[in-house]
């Protein structure tokens, strides 16, 4: 039986990696690295970086091409037949690697948090025995990066995707909801007086950027840096936070 | 001015803290180790073993004795007065060391995570220049363990404490929820039929339990373990996910 090792490693800054992290890189024999099309971050390239680091002799690695995401059919089902097609690729280039018995993913974050790491894995046949490494994650990027809190103090929060946000507004029983995988600013769709945003773009990186204040007054300016940034760079990932303020910190603030 | 560190280190397995973390520790040069009192994990032992591996000479260790809570007050006014008396006792351990510039504390999980840190350093004066180093939190390490995803495929997930579980019971907006700080096994005040649960306590420490399944069948189990595990221990962390299931989901599941 196979052994899977879905590493995380963070999102961006080779230092996230843990100990646990680099020890099971260093134990596993073969490792699959991901090929994005061009017009992407390079993030092959860091993966590379991390086990050139960790390792002494590095691992024997496959690469492999991921597909193309077919956008023409409903949202679930294409992402379905894409896990599948992904999946296959896996499963490939386990095979053509017979001997190697520890095989190992540097899985960008946390595999738990919006990755199908763990779905595509769930596919390959045989099951492999899957053992799942924990990373920092983008939103734990953030918010270090900001020096705040997640939550208000004992109070839940929310974690949830631009679609979410543009399609469902605010979820009313949070005080404060983290928004990933959002291509749209999908905060203009809010009453944007009653936010403070805490927003940030290529996160614990070298190109690393970020924004805070209240949401009206700092959207724009998050607009435009946004935009200027990916046009540069060819690519980008952001993230934040939004706190709703309550009547009563809406005065205060207002007063001072 | 003086620069204060929040170093996450993850939740009781040392192989989680990061390369970040370490290089934080070893540029530290005054750490501050919190004592509990009795009946509780020996945590400062925890945080001295993962000095003593990153660092050839360790840097100078100031303890510093974590003042009783107050109970008898409102929730809030009590975590208030207990944060000023805490912040108290940081600002008399830098005092004594006027000679130590960086100044680290060693935070369990994630600084960012249902922790009052950030709130403590806050009330320091003069302000130090506060630094947070994320690290692997308790939601991360159990999802880890049960190698499971944190998230239904692009869905939202509420962050929430076994108090609001009570109080408010199952946010509405949410298919899956992660409850912390519950001493009460709250889980019981749902309609425990329509959820399954993945829970762990003493996560990623050599204690480690674990149990999951539909939330009816194993409640009873989840509430003896526990509560043996405490007796035995003298003290208990845990943690657990839920996620609620949809009518077709629990059809499917009753037929096989
Ligand atoms: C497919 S999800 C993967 C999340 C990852 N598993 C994690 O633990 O952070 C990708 C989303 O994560 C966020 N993200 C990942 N890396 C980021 C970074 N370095 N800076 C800002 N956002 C990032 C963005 O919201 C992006 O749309
Ligand atoms: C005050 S909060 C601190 C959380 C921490 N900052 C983090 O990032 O995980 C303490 C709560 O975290 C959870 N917790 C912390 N460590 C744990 C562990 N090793 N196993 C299970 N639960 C843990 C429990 O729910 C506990 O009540």
């Amino acid at each position: 039986m196979i052994n899977l090792s879905l590493i995380g490693i963070g999102t961006g800054n080779p230092d996230h990696v843990t100990f646990q992290g680099a020890q099971a890189i260093r134990s596993a024999d073969l490792i699959l690295i991901p090929r994005k099309g061009e017009n992407k971050a390079d993030l092959a390239g860091l993966r590379e970086d991390i086990i050139d680091r960790v390792t002494e002799t590095p691992p024997r690695i496959a690469y492999f091409d991921i597909p193309r995401r077919r956008a023409d059919d409903g949202y679930l089902r294409g992402v379905d037949e894409w896990h599948d097609a992904i999946a296959l690729r896996w499963q490939e280039a386990i095979e053509a690697h017979p001997e190697a018995q520890n095989i190992a993913l540097l899985i960008w974050g946390d595999p738990s948090l919006y990755d199908s790491s763990l779905r595509i894995a769930a596919r390959l046949d045989p099951k492999p025995n899957t053992r799942v490494i924990p990373g920092i994650t983008a939103l734990q990027a953030l918010t270090a990066a900001h020096a705040i809190p997640i939550n208000d103090l004992g109070a839940p929060y929310v974690v949830t995707t631009g679609r979410r946000i543009r399609k469902e507004g605010w979820p009313e029983t949070a005080s404060k909801v983290a928004v990933m995988l959002d291509g749209e600013c999908s905060f203009q769709s809010l009453r944007m007086s009653e936010y403070d945003i805490w927003w940030g773009a290529y996160v614990g990186m070298k190109e690393e950027l970020l924004i805070s204040g209240p949401l009206d007054q700092v959207a724009q300016r998050i607009l435009d840096t946004r935009a200027r940034a990916r046009a540069d760079h060819g690519w980008i990932m952001d993230i934040y936070l939004l706190k709703k303020r309550d009547v009563q910190q809406r005065a205060a603030n207002t007063d001072s």
